[in-house]
């Protein structure tokens, strides 16, 4: 073999960055006893029949004399909510283990639960890979949960979520002509919205509550009192004028209560209204994450809260 | 060692499918010059110094022939608009390389265009892996791009997005006692529909066009001629009440025109004053890609799509 390229080690990172893996925690016991573990991402299936996994180990890791020399170990594929123990297990020198309740497996090396998957492992072989050990298990047990699993990429922790096909374009439709297609982000926004919201506007209906209602009404239960211009300013973005008008009439249905300085808060009837359009609103989402899975609905957060920061128009924070 | 486990192979793939990996394309020249490739997601890096990579591959692959003599590989780690290329060289017996335009290589081994990175590598070892033969391989050279890795979880292709932090909630804020919180669904789709419209809310305010007079315009201006009750089952879901009141009054401003059979379509000026709340659209949406990138926005779009999906209530489709 030649003379080893040196690359820049932080670019050549960056490049292996883009192959996205799931992140580990790999864990094992030291003839003293003492458990060790590392969060690792360079796992990978190798072999059906006999059952085989892999990771690799830096040489000069603190714990590659436990690894070395134990005959077993397991490898836990974190879920999405793991994202701290990674973190832990990530560092040197902490009281790893602090704290977690084990589980009992197949031989001494320490098993975690809430994982998305587990492999307990015994050594088949541990090969040479330039500045780390391959190590290379036989599957003996193995288990596996329904928890989304942790994601990561590019440097940084992910959510991974399945592609979905076309909602409003018939097979083969010819969209070339419209001035848009659903693939506007502004036209998803709009359809995915007021779907959402037609799944409770019936007690909207029957509460005589419009949108700019519901709007007020529904900052006002979480921040109050507000005067009439904090209103407005909470408000401006949605493009609904919240001038006295509204508010006045608010006031008279009963559903706010304003005192001397034009300060306005709930009244217990208008309390009463949100907490019933809530519970509806709460009740429509379970519904639409119990159909989408619970990674999907996390994931669309996710998307939304990046848009919404990023077309932020400089709203007062609204839970403080 | 002992007998090796007998698994249910799908159940414990379905376990290994937990771990989310890339997607890769590797490819090598057979002793008499044919190009073979294959998809591949047992891929990982190795070691820093030197710089190696591992992937392994099965025994009895057709390809295995040419990629044991081989004494050069590439990797290919594929971007999310190669999803296609991906299922064509992870299928047996076709042409995969026809019609790819390859880039030239330090090496015989095919080089394909159009990835998030590229690895090419020497052979360092070939290890034992039970069904499998592990290669590991010497970087020589590798290149990448920006573009969006293509991600494999839970046995089918997925968007992985970076985690946002929160929107609304200043840190440490207790939302305990308010009745919703920015993790609702509802709440989060209203903020990202409106802030998105408030960009481009300046000219529909300028062209006085409130928001059902902008919808209808919309749905007209990719399907139409549409009789009322045709427009009314579109919009439907919106809460907004399309009656002969609203559609009268955009006839009277002269942006629809009615035939005898009462069917509505855009006139002149409906159809200007709609291209020009389009373009308004697509500069937001261009604004807030670029802020977002191009895979959160992907991502973004498609977690809708499923949103949408799952809580249509039977509309006509748009696009026909």
């Amino acid at each position: 073999m030649n003379a080893s390229r040196h690359f820049d080690p932080k670019d050549f990172r960056q490049a292996l960055g883009r192959f996205a893996t799931g992140v580990t925690i790999v864990t094992a016991r030291a003839p003293d006893g003492t458990p060790v573990g590392m969060t690792a991402n360079s796992f990978n299936s190798v072999s059906m029949d006999p059952p085989m996994v892999l990771w690799s180990l830096a040489k000069n890791a603190r714990s590659v004399g436990a690894f070395t020399q134990a005959q077993q170990w397991n490898v836990h594929i974190l879920s999405n909510e793991q994202e701290p123990l990674s973190n832990r297990f990530a560092r040197a020198g902490e009281d790893k283990f602090g704290g977690l309740a084990l589980d009992a497996g197949i031989g001494e090396a320490p098993l975690i639960p809430g994982c998305s998957a587990r492999f307990q492992c015994r050594t088949a072989f541990q090969y040479e890979g330039g500045d780390h050990i391959i190590f290379v298990g036989e599957v003996i047990e193995y288990d596996r949960s329904e928890r989304a699993p942790l994601v990561f990429v590019k440097g940084g922790y992910a959510l991974a979520t399945k592609l979905s096909g076309n909602v409003s374009t018939e097979p083969g439709a010819d969209v070339g002509t419209a001035p848009y297609s659903e693939n506007l982000l502004g036209y998803l926004l709009g359809r995915a919205h007021h779907q959402f919201m037609a799944g409770f506007r019936q007690i909207l209906d029957q509460l005589a509550l419009s949108d700019p209602d519901f709007y007020v009404l529904s900052l006002l239960a979480v921040r109050a009192p507000l005067a009439g211009p904090e209103i407005a300013a909470h408000m401006a973005y949605t493009g609904i004028d919240v001038g006295s008008v509204l508010l006045r009439s608010l006031c008279v249905r009963g559903l706010l209560q304003a005192d001397d300085e034009g300060r306005h808060e709930l009244s217990a009837t208008g309390r009463d209204a949100i907490l019933h359009v809530m519970a509806a609103a709460k009740a429509r989402e379970a519904d639409v994450v119990d159909q989408l899975g619970e990674l999907e609905s996390a994931s669309l957060r996710n998307g939304l809260k990046a848009l919404i920061t990023a077309s932020d128009p400089g709203l007062p924070k609204l839970w403080a």
